[in-house]
């Protein structure tokens, strides 16, 4: 079960489809093996990367079921909802599948400080016991909440054991919230998203690992264990080698369809395909991708890795 | 079958609970009699007031079934959704009990003209053939449709056989609408929303009726019948005398409170619970609501009503 | 000089312009004697309405100058800015001319509750001991206060002496501000805006007065009058009688073009020039406000108005 | 005068303070050498990077007047502003005092495709013959311009010489706009902003340079020479040395602070003082740019620069 002192790697995994569209379970299979042999702790299942919007709650069920017949890593679970009835009965159905957690992201167009919090308590009674992630995450949400937020739903939510966190700018809520619990405030996990973007700087500032869906996952636990390592010149080496690459893929509204693109291209799922509406990729787009790609290998290379 | 020649009223139906939360399905049947013995000629059900986010996709059937089951009218399923796999799921049970067709409002996000066109374009693949209402509602989804994009849509989309018109101010687009359909554009139905607030002049316009759910929906019979029946002034002091609580009901957020204590008061349902999350109204608010009822009243007394 | 007992009608006033688009001083001149004789206690200008955005530096000076040489009664100086320079720079200048205090709107973009204390906070910096009214207006300028945080600004900030209140809904608003100084916070005067939608509903919650600039200034003057000689239903007859007028203004972007032609109507300014950008009004929309202004009139003579 | 064929590297200029907030004018003599020095063709300045709203008008100028006695180099103001008169003010000061051009972003609150065109005719109408760059930055203003919008505003305005670039994601739109201008629209000049983040692949794209204030300026240049030298893996190797630090800095809201610390580590302004409302730097974020510069330095000395 997740809990406060959840670290590592949780890899955010896609949902492969068919060209037609239809859920590929023989894709899923085959991707939550890749994500657990480069060095998964866990996994996120049903976030924006996800898809999760674009299922039905039937299809939704069945993905959680496959992923956790696949692997016995922790599980969680998006399930972020219009309403709490469909939050409550996804996240049901998740936990009796043997997921670990679930995640949730506050729903667009709430404002003050007190909809944030209220938002959270409602959430609560939604879960019942259910421990669960706040998906912090302002650029898609447009929900943005304060460390003193934060705080404030971690004190009054003792289900609330893992920040997402993926503000941007976000290194000084890390600061701000390590500062508190330094303090005495509950120390909760804190992952980061945000693609990977400021991963390096996110766990000097006190995060206890990585959760995003970079194109290549191995990226989290090779930085994540030089860091750990201490050795901060190697961490650098090998944050900076996938430094362009992980900047192609935070043009926002792009990321997922170039991470299917990169997991296709290694054989981790069979098709690239989104699910509608998705913008597909130009020529000229994978073209920039393949580009990058091949200089990543050749400096991966050059570091032995 | 919906399509663009229909006219009137269409309410917007809220949907009862009981104080628990629960799907209120006696007072859903004591609702949908009330509305028809209002004036309604048709129905509008799971919309935004009718809290549809809010439900599972079982009780979203359950509540389609019953409506159907309850009433001989043309009833308009809601199916906006996060996604077309629910969106297609939800249209085709509608379809099946016996729905007129559905009505979708474009998600928060869209901006550019062509991301709004886009999306009705995969909405008309998600949906065959079945006719729709292209929801215009900039205030709730932050989507803002210019009438050229409308006529481009409706060009396109053969089965986009109505809008529901609340754009605010959205006097100019109908104009803009029945000036293109006078120079040969394809003439779609457009019924108004936005609580009624600018009923008349949207009739002036050209509109083809109102589709809202005002708390005393006989409101928009009544209106609409002076109209047609060319008889401004009379028109024009029926919908003086119910505009304090229009205005009233007008607040963002609150519009759906007031409506189901209004219903409530009325017998039309049982209670005036809304699901979660959702703000209570203060005594201070329920006084004044009572004080324009009371008013109300008496001043369509004095109109012989 | 504003302090926090400030209470009555203060009207916000319109910028006139010539055809060509340049300051009309004689129209400045008659309009402010005309909102005095119609009951104005004060005058905010160069608010929206007053088309400040688009008035040069000098430009705003001078209107200042004339406004405060043409009369007596406090007037309140809109001084809004993109940043602290030029809102000093203005509020020096108005306060030279013998303005009795400054009102401040927060800028687009402000989300969190710490962004918005912080930038009162440097206003207060900027204005020096200057009286100034906060500007409370959510629909335009994105900007969310809770009452929990205007009392923070209220006890941060002994220069913040008045509320412009126009938040929507807005009524629990008032009640809480007023519950709050029952309780010991300090007291500051609440005047209210959003075209006088809300005017006796505001009133009967707490509100001081009323500060907006309807078309038809005297409507404030006659509801409060009659509110404070407690005649509710005199009050009710009164404010019913604009109330078509009040909503049909209420549309946005559309409100002041329409109060600038209500105005020229009564001659009370000479033309209805907006500057660039601004929409003009159509035919259509001048044939309805002409239809409700002369049911307005026909109403407000039976009241004996 | 700037025109289509406009070229090359202009960098956005910052403005010096002084600690006490007043204009630095000896550091902007320095900060004027030195980025001529590294490599800019022209400059650009008073854009939002010059935090040009918190000047007063009369600052404004001084600005303008004295970068233009200063250097030789084409010279872009930033005149942007909440109306006409403000935005005619200052580009009559700065084209009399001799600045190549002018540019302008669309106001916060535009939406439609419509709004937008006629915004920028307004603006022609404002500008008179002076040419001007069309700003394209949604993250900062909210206004999303799709290529055919852009198009429009191309084929409706003949003064629009020059776009500077910084959609995010924009790569398509580089694309959009030179296959359009392949077949035969006019063919603008595009430089590229968004911290330089993208540079390579828009150069590859179509754009005919950069213009933007990273805080090592000379990266533009030498990242444009090797690309027109056709040396690309030189290119790339040179743009991946700095793109820590351009990741970074793009850190929303950040990005200027972290500028002008750069600048004022690397002498070529006195201070790195920005003015209020401004979020200064925390101790943790200095420790990291300034580690990110020094692994910079070495890598660059690696590439002989």
């Amino acid at each position: 079960m997740l809990d406060e002192t959840t670290k590592g790697v949780f890899t955010i995994a896609a949902t492969p489809f068919l060209p037609n569209g239809a859920l590929d379970f023989d894709s899923i299979d085959r991707m939550i093996d890749a994500y657990i042999e480069k060095g998964a702790n866990g996994l996120t299942i049903l976030g924006m990367m996800g898809e999760a919007g674009k299922l039905s709650s039937a299809e939704s069920v069945a993905v959680v079921r496959r992923v956790r017949t696949r692997c016995a890593v922790p599980v969680i679970v998006g399930v972020s909802a219009p309403g709490f009835a469909a939050m409550t009965a996804l996240s049901q159905e998740a936990m009796d599948a043997g997921a670990a957690g679930v995640m949730v992201a506050p729903p667009m167009g709430l404002r003050t400080d007190t909809q944030i919090t209220s938002y959270f308590h409602n959430t609560v009674d939604a879960l019942g016991g259910i421990p669960f992630v706040l998906q912090d995450f302002p650029l898609a949400t447009g929900v943005q909440i304060s460390p003193a937020v934060i705080l404030q739903i971690v004190k009054d939510c003792p289900t609330c054991v893992m920040l997402k966190h993926e503000d941007w700018p976000g290194l000084e809520k890390i600061t701000a919230l390590r500062k508190a619990s330094d303090k005495g405030a509950r120390r909760l996990s804190i992952l980061c998203g945000n693609g990977g973007m400021y991963l390096l700087e996110e766990l000097l500032r006190g995060a206890d690992g990585a959760m995003t869906g970079f194109g290549y996952p191995e990226m989290m636990r090779q930085v994540l264990d030089a860091f750990q390592a201490g050795d901060m010149d190697r961490a650098r080496d090998v944050f900076d080698a996938y430094m362009p690459m992980i900047r192609y893929e935070a043009q926002p509204g792009m990321g997922l369809a170039i991470r299917k693109h990169s997991l296709a291209r290694q054989g981790i799922i069979k098709h690239p395909t989104l699910r509608k509406p998705a913008a597909g990729l130009t020529a000229e787009t994978i073209k920039e991708i393949d580009a990058l790609a091949a200089r990543q290998t050749r400096r991966l290379c050059e570091l032995g890795l």
